[in-house]
């Protein structure tokens, strides 16, 4: 269910980029290669069915909001991959950004993905300029000095640590780096929800347990799975002497947790008056943390 | 007159980053390290003077703008400065992000000060969402692959040429680099304008202009300069083969084009009905062909 969810996703969003993407210069293609490349669209899959929840929104700016939550993090992941990040030669079953195009152009093909998913969420045709302006303040937020980048500072900040760091502080690194974005694509579908304020609540906590358990279960897979199949280097954060949930608590301890968090999470959305339509989003809960890539 | 502009300029827009910026995280300090430092503010000096040939947006909203637009300036400096850029270890009188910071927290850095530029626009207490879009929209327009972004990789492309560029091509890359943005500074004040369609074409124009002269004269004051004067490398552009007006025409030649692009422009808005109001655009738009840094 969750698999065909995600692949109806990504061509819907694979298309939207085509649209929005030239091929004109190198930095548009470097921008296509990455965006358009074997993404799970997990982000984007989270904003369309959280969207289903209740339809305010037509189907057409779910996927602006979901195509610049993929852009973001897409963006996101070119810089991590950098040398003086975490230097990762593959990504997504094939050559990091920086290694096909070089470093410079990996940078530029990043900041213009970050540019370009405001840019498409401005113009939408559908939103009101309230709802576009949501999207935005959610979106900055999630990924900014607050959220996303500062998660991955203290992570490449963390490696540089002998000894591992409390669990308290794992936590909070995941959820700045994963888990803020993850919540955000809960939020941005419920932009012009008709949810009562205490649902939309239960709706983002799961966003963030789910946002958590995700990357917890994101640490396991570096250590269990295989470069072929995760389309990413396996043992990447061993290499990098990362702190993980996988090297503080160990595999089974970091499954548990992460198993627990997905109950919980489940817990909350079974609370809600629209349950006979959260089954996509259970569905897609459920393949965050048992994928296998 | 239009130091007194800038130096107004630059303590209204730093007062707003000290309320933006905390100093939490080594990235907050980053971020407030670039952006506080001795930037001459051009680009949001001009979002002001644009402002203030017509009073629709208030004067909060105006500073919410020029600080938009440092704040994209900035980024866009500290990821050029990269070694794999431009490589250019001072700016602004200090040592440049990475040099400070290291290269990771320095891209880190610029991309949260990316989405601050999106997150202050959204959060301003008295624009409309209608104005904030606009805004969103062409701050992203005019920095991402189509503009900023786009100049900054044919610049570095064309230091890989072994003759010179023809002017034109040398043109597009100033115009898109640099141009975009200074346009885009011009357009911003204008986003509740009272002017009639032609009245705004012929101020975008002005921007147009102004923007290309002030990246011709930055390649005078590179060959011309000293680094203590500049608050950057001098000479920085032979150092890397940079394609500039003053290799393909000469220091004299850039000077008239410069300067016949500053008279064009100042006839511009000669020309608009409120130009018993031009002064500060007028007196920047000569100071921007006529500093010393």
């Amino acid at each position: 269910m969750s698999e065909q969810f995600l692949t109806r996703t990504r061509e819907l969003i694979h298309k939207k980029i085509l649209a929005e993407i030239s091929a004109d210069s190198l930095i548009d293609q470097a921008m296509r290669y990455s965006v358009l490349s074997d993404s799970k669209t997990i982000r984007p899959a989270l904003v369309l069915a959280s969207g289903e929840l209740n339809n305010n929104l037509t189907k057409n700016s779910l996927i602006t909001l979901a195509t610049a939550i993929e852009l973001i993090h897409t963006y996101s992941l070119i810089h991590d991959d950098l040398p003086c990040m975490d230097d990762d030669d593959i990504r997504r079953g094939k050559e990091s950004s920086h290694i096909k195009f070089g470093e410079a152009n990996a940078i530029l093909a990043g900041d213009a993905l970050h540019d370009l998913a405001f840019e498409i969420i401005s113009t939408d045709k559908d939103m009101n300029d309230a709802s576009k302006i949501k999207a935005v303040n959610i979106l900055a937020n999630a990924s900014g000095a607050k959220g996303m980048v500062l998660g991955q500072h203290l992570d490449i900040e963390s490696e540089k640590s002998k000894e591992n760091i409390d669990i308290k502080s794992m936590k909070k690194i995941h959820t700045l780096k994963t888990g803020k974005l993850i919540k955000a694509a809960v939020e941005m579908g419920q932009i012009e929800s008709s949810l009562n304020k205490a649902e939309i609540n239960m709706l983002l906590e799961f966003g963030s347990k789910i946002g958590l358990a995700f990357q917890i279960f994101d640490d396991i897979l570096d250590e269990t799975g295989e470069t072929s199949e995760l389309g990413k280097r396996a043992k990447s954060d061993q290499k990098n002497n990362k702190q993980t949930y996988v090297k503080i608590v160990g595999i089974d301890e970091s499954a548990k947790i992460a198993n627990k968090l997905l109950d919980e999470s489940i817990n909350l959305i079974d609370e809600l008056r629209v349950r006979d339509k959260i089954e996509p989003l259970k569905s897609l809960a459920k393949f965050m943390v048992n994928r296998k890539s």
